[in-house]
């Protein structure tokens, strides 16, 4: 008999009949005698409807009337929720943000959680209640409304968890586990029974977008096992855990991400004077460009090559922007792409097998892929190519990895 | 420089749009130097599409649940009419009803409101801030949702002036005030440019339902001086006082009031023992049906007829229901006739006026209209006719009383 977090986002509540099939759900995992507490996300459509009324009245609404404004969207989903419990004869009880005082810092539309009390959490489970909480909200010290952002749904859940130490955080998704890669480019892609939170981070960021980093960064901190499942479907999903103890039983790599959407601007020959990385960025950064990748050598006669990926929307103001700095700091010329993929592999297990990157480099070398830049961190290995072969070189290092046949720990 | 709080109803809010046109009548007030509290309603419809959700899940939701879902469509208003006034350079805080701290009993749907934390406010005035807050709803002793039920709004309003000492509350709707008497059926009617807490309450539960009941009633307790104006023209409505200190000047008769929508049911010869008023009414009660006027006359033979008016739908189900009671009682017989109307006479002037009850009943005998039932309060005197000649009646008794001619207060 665990306590559990259960999370259901907008496309698991998006009507009242999936509301329905939810509270089913939850009311297996009650009768089994589990005790559960229950997240939910606003209805699917409903916040943009919201955010619709209000851009109605003015483009860029004050942060804190956002807030209270769309936190409605929850607050309707929780309310339909315990009926829809109550209905099977689950008894259940449904809190706001506010109400089960999940205290934040003031930042409206963006805030962070800094204290939840789970005593009143803890007297309906005592009474065998099951729990309905508003996702992605809470309350200021103020008593004013807040919101956690976009996704923050994920968080709150995480947040509830660490509170009352639950057993287990079930984020409900509408797929069924995180994957070793995208099985719509692989199809011998394979659902991963476990993952550790580091690897989610690099993968999440890296495209496979199942989760919020943040409250993946939120569970490893406070070791919530967090465990990622189908809504619609039946299945064990993806756990979530800290590393292993025993890290001998790590694959070496656990998937392979990738990402479409980049470009990449290089200044050619610029000369290599201290600060000239920050004179090249500062401008980028001031135009709300996010940089992901950063390679820069060095090169003859004192100058440097520098290279940087951004998203393929920013291709274009980059370029002019770099134009304007290669002309302040005399550098020979600025060029760029924006037909360029970045793949990368992810996994604990490279700590402590070498040779990762050989592999890796030999396996695109034999499908005669380029690669045009390169950028490692302790767990990943990225590698920029030219977009075409993005297929190619994600199906050659997913059989090179050996991705398709199930891993040690399952062995 | 006044503090007012006013209130805008569904349909003055019902677009943003509107909001926005009701945030620059406010702004308008503001700018005068007065301090403003507004009450909203939800976004007309929006109260019957969370309803109707409620309603997919289950016929009768838990009053808990259905106080969180629908407590929802006032908190949307405040924010868009916040977002509205802060564009017109207005500045302006929304607070729910938990936020400012309406608190309540525990009766969910119909909750009553028992105390108000006007502290919170008073420093947003202070500081220069219109105060918009949602109508309709409160917060428990344990921090539980509740709403005050339909029209709760206005409820919402008079008791926020009350906590404040407001110097006036103005109910803003979609007619201009009160009138003598429905200018639908009588083109010569008047605008009243005040009228008492007493007399409204006579004209609002008798058909000209401008304003909650409720609401009047409160703003008579605490002495509120409410004023009822239209959200979307200009003009000074009707302000609904104590009764004038020099009651000489009070009009005689303030309004006429009716009702199309009553049928009358007579059960006749029943044995007049005590108690039998009570074995009459106790199985109408007992199947929810309203009872408005209730006459009995006795009789020869120690029997008496015994006469009350109900609404027409529940005609059928109540007479039913009579004609079993007839049988136990051993009464002589069931009647009833579905195609009447109530007609009333409404004035505080009455009290010190004899001979009014005369004229009224002259008025309507000259226009050879049978007078079916009677009956009379301090204030009131109401008259059950035959449906057909209601709007004939109504136009005798206007004119027999004066009402198109401007009152002696406005002389």
């Amino acid at each position: 008999m665990a306590l559990l977090v259960q999370k259901f986002g907008g496309t698991s509540v998006g009507t009242t009949e999936r509301i329905e099939a939810v509270a089913e759900k939850v009311c297996r995992f009650r009768k089994e005698g589990h005790d559960v507490v229950v997240v939910v996300s606003a209805m699917s459509g409903e916040t943009n409807r919201l955010i619709g009324l209000a851009n109605d009245i003015m483009e860029e609404p004050t942060p804190r009337e956002m807030d209270v404004l769309v936190s409605t969207g929850e607050q309707v989903t929780i309310a339909l929720l315990s009926m829809a419990l109550q209905k099977r004869g689950c008894d259940a009880r449904s809190y706001t943000g506010a109400q089960v005082r999940i205290l934040t810092d003031s930042s409206h539309t963006k805030a962070r959680i800094k204290q939840i009390d789970e005593q009143r959490m803890r007297e309906d489970l005592n009474a065998g209640r099951v729990v309905v909480v508003a996702g992605f909200q809470g309350i200021d010290e103020n008593g004013s409304i807040t919101t956690l952002g976009r996704g923050g749904s994920d968080t709150t859940a995480v947040a509830l968890a660490a509170a009352l130490k639950a057993d287990e955080c079930q984020i409900y998704t509408d797929v069924d586990g995180v994957y070793t890669t995208d099985p719509r480019v692989v199809d011998s892609a394979r659902r991963l029974e476990r993952i550790t939170f580091e690897e989610m981070i690099e993968m999440a960021s890296l495209g496979s977008k199942i989760l919020q980093i943040r409250s993946v960064e939120f569970a490893g901190k406070y070791n919530v096992p967090l465990r990622v499942l189908s809504s619609f479907e039946e299945g064990e999903g993806t756990l979530i855990t800290l590393e292993d103890e025993n890290a001998m039983e790590q694959p070496v790599v656990s998937g392979i991400a990738f990402n479409r959407d980049e470009a990449k601007l290089t200044i050619a020959g610029v000369p290599d004077t201290p600060g000239s990385a920050l004179r090249i960025l500062q401008p980028i950064s001031d135009a709300n460009i996010e940089v992901d990748m950063i390679v820069q050598n060095v090169g003859a006669d004192n100058r440097t090559d520098f290279t940087f990926t951004v998203h393929r929307n920013d291709f274009k103001r980059g370029q002019a922007i770099l134009q304007r700095v290669s002309d302040e700091l005399g550098a020979r010329e600025v060029s760029g792409d924006s037909k360029i993929a970045k793949v990368s592999i992810v996994g604990v297990g490279m700590r402590s097998h070498a040779g990762v990157a050989t592999k890796m480099f030999a396996a695109l070398s034999n499908e005669g892929i380029n690669i045009l830049m390169i950028s490692t961190s302790e767990i990943k290995i990225s590698v920029v190519i030219d977009e075409k072969y993005l297929e190619l070189a994600v199906r050659a290092l997913h059989s090179a990895f050996e991705l398709d046949k199930p891993g040690v720990e399952e062995a």
